[in-house]
């Protein structure tokens, strides 16, 4: 008998985990893929040693007690260094109370969905956005709806439109504000204050997932918006696994107390409560390695990644595709002739191993058929400037062959 | 703003976590509590020296890949292992895709909650049973039936009674067949088989919880209740919480491919995927370390403790006290004198830092008010010797003052 009801016969694959599985299938065979797909931080720089460091202090000092039962809101110690490492995106209003540990920052988004979505709720999402997200608000009974972005961010027209034609049920307004996955983009401080404001005039909440922040390639962190809620109105979603490790599987929310504690009520339900290993693990290493350090070096070779592949890009795709250069995050977000189908065209591409996003995956209006999302912080430059003139050639026979 | 929704609203502090605050807000003054309130295995026996070891193995072997995103069903090893560990149960005829891994076993009792409970379905349980399990199941609207137990486990003929009743919408029945939470029965063969039967003839299904099935104090282990499921009605769900340690947050599903497959797009919204780092631990810890030298060491500390509490309930505790003897697990089930309301006894009891769970948080119908689960599992032979009479005067002299 397998099991059924009407919430998980709606549940697809997640869109982007689809071509993961496509890739995992050609390395089971042997065949090594140059993906450009994943949202995937660079393995190789990966703090391992000082991650083992710490495995050890956390046991010499804690013994058993660091794999025993612990709380359902966090480990104490990280919340409050949290508090201070929030101030990097000049949050300051906040206290340990203010923070719910989750496993990752996915989870916390999925807590929101469950929370605040009801059937019929609507959530307004930057066009394009993160899939990982839609697909998680969908399941939970949102309708999505998608706001244009320039390179300003998330069009402030836009969404009061948008806000104004479903005066009912807007859950919450979700953004990356910071080197948005996938276009790039920031969000203008303009902008953040008008988010502010316009959720506080349409009575909804903004959802502000930060995972690329301090992925800056010219070293500017923004404000959060969260930095401007003066009305209680945002909810900040923060996440390492993008600046630390992923597989640790730490994120965490900010809201106000009494928002965080109906979250903790939620997590007893749901999981009990976030490995204990690994939220000491992201407390020692945040209060006692060179994060810092180690950031820097991170950006230094996204950066140069992120170069190499722009070039490459110029000299090898078809005239006529736009380029949006981010300054900071994993992704190249292009678009094509409108005329090709990046859908269509992925198993065609993916006939010489390599992967890239179908721009459609982002957007839930059905646009960004003409578009693709490029990682760049995984493959090394060499492969980069090698693989990329590959896909260039690729989409020029495509368009040929059509 | 605080966030609200009518589910949001509805959740409520987890009763029994509700008691670990009130012990933890008297540890920050500096006041010890004997507590047998917790369902905490012991943490001096964790095997830390093993989990540092394998930490060291992990990166060696893996390194940064060990802490790299990773696939949502889980760790392939890890599932490979747990089916050779699941013949301890004489579960035989599975394979790696028919598991997936959890954050922890009450991930996996959500999962299925969230999956198969829609408004107005009925969950039937053991009454008395597992009150984080019960939290979870009313969290996603089950109205919950509670069903007698004997010295055999669920009473057949009540559940029978119960599933006629509720023609529609029983979307599964609730088990810990062995070393029951909290009663410490177990049920008999024939009970394990009849329930299948009654699972097929009525159309729902059996979700078999497993976490102390191998805390058994004379060795037995029975065969599970999904190794005599032959329509696939059981879905059975383990954990390694009361055996490693539970601050690793691994548990684990086992049903249909089908099934698996539905639940792991579920984990695709949720939280993408369990921590890396603690799904190797359990993997190498079984697969390369003394894991049954180990488990003796629990069950021989386990029991030891128990006849210790055993005495000490039989000299102090007030005439008329019936107690479960437990053949396995981790609780004493206690039934005092019917005019006793232990709920309501707590803080006076608690004035001298003890602290036990009250009974009727474990029965669904409002019963067990002159009940008490007691943990024997954490506190030393000597603390429990000393402190059960204290809680046994306490009692006689609450019972004085009414």
């Amino acid at each position: 008998m397998v099991i059924s009801s009407k919430f998980l016969d709606a549940l697809t694959p997640s869109s982007i985990r689809s071509i993961t599985a496509k890739i995992r299938d050609k390395a089971k065979e042997g065949v090594q893929v140059t993906s450009f797909a994943g949202g995937l931080p660079s393995k190789e720089f990966f703090p391992i040693e000082d991650i083992r460091k710490i495995n050890d202090w956390i046991f010499e000092e804690e013994g058993g007690e660091a794999i025993q039962y612990a709380a359902s809101d966090g480990y104490d110690p990280l919340r409050q260094y949290l508090v201070k490492f929030m101030q990097r995106y000049q949050v300051t209003d906040i206290d340990y109370k203010n923070i719910l540990i989750t496993s990752g920052a996915q989870q916390g988004l999925a807590y929101l969905a469950k929370g605040l979505i009801t059937n019929g709720s609507v959530v307004i999402v930057e066009n394009p956005s993160y899939p990982g997200a839609l697909d998680t608000f969908r399941a939970y009974g949102a309708k999505i709806v998608g706001v244009g972005m320039d390179d300003d961010g998330l069009k402030m027209d836009e969404l009061e439109t948008a806000l104004k034609k479903h005066t009912k049920g807007v859950a919450f307004i979700y953004t990356i504000a910071d080197f948005q996955n996938p276009t790039g983009r920031s969000m203008s401080i303009e902008r953040r204050k008008q988010l502010v404001e316009l959720a506080e005039k349409y009575d909804t909440f903004v959802v502000e997932d930060g995972p690329y922040s301090l992925i800056s390639f010219d070293g500017t962190v923004m404000p959060a918006i969260k930095s401007f809620d003066k009305y209680g109105r945002v909810i900040y979603s923060g996440s390492t696994s993008k600046t630390i490790a992923p597989g640790l599987r730490i994120g965490w929310l900010i809201a106000d107390h009494e928002s965080i504690t109906k979250l903790v009520y939620l997590k007893m339900r749901d999981d009990l409560q976030v490995n204990n290993i690994a939220q000491r693990q992201v407390y020692r290493y945040l209060k006692d390695c060179d994060f810092d350090g180690h950031l820097q070096t991170v950006i230094d070779v996204y950066r140069r990644r992120r170069n190499v592949m722009i070039d490459a890009v110029k000299n090898s795709f078809p005239e006529g595709t736009h380029i949006v250069v981010p300054g900071g995050g994993l992704f190249l977000w292009l678009e094509l002739d409108p005329s090709v189908d990046t859908l269509a065209m992925f198993d065609y591409v993916f006939q010489k191993n390599i992967a890239y996003v179908p721009g459609v995956f982002f957007c839930p209006d059905g646009s960004g058929k003409n578009a693709m999302r490029l990682n760049f912080s995984t493959a090394s430059e060499k492969s980069i400037a090698e693989c990329v003139p590959i896909l260039g050639d690729m989409i020029r026979q495509y368009i040929q062959e059509q």
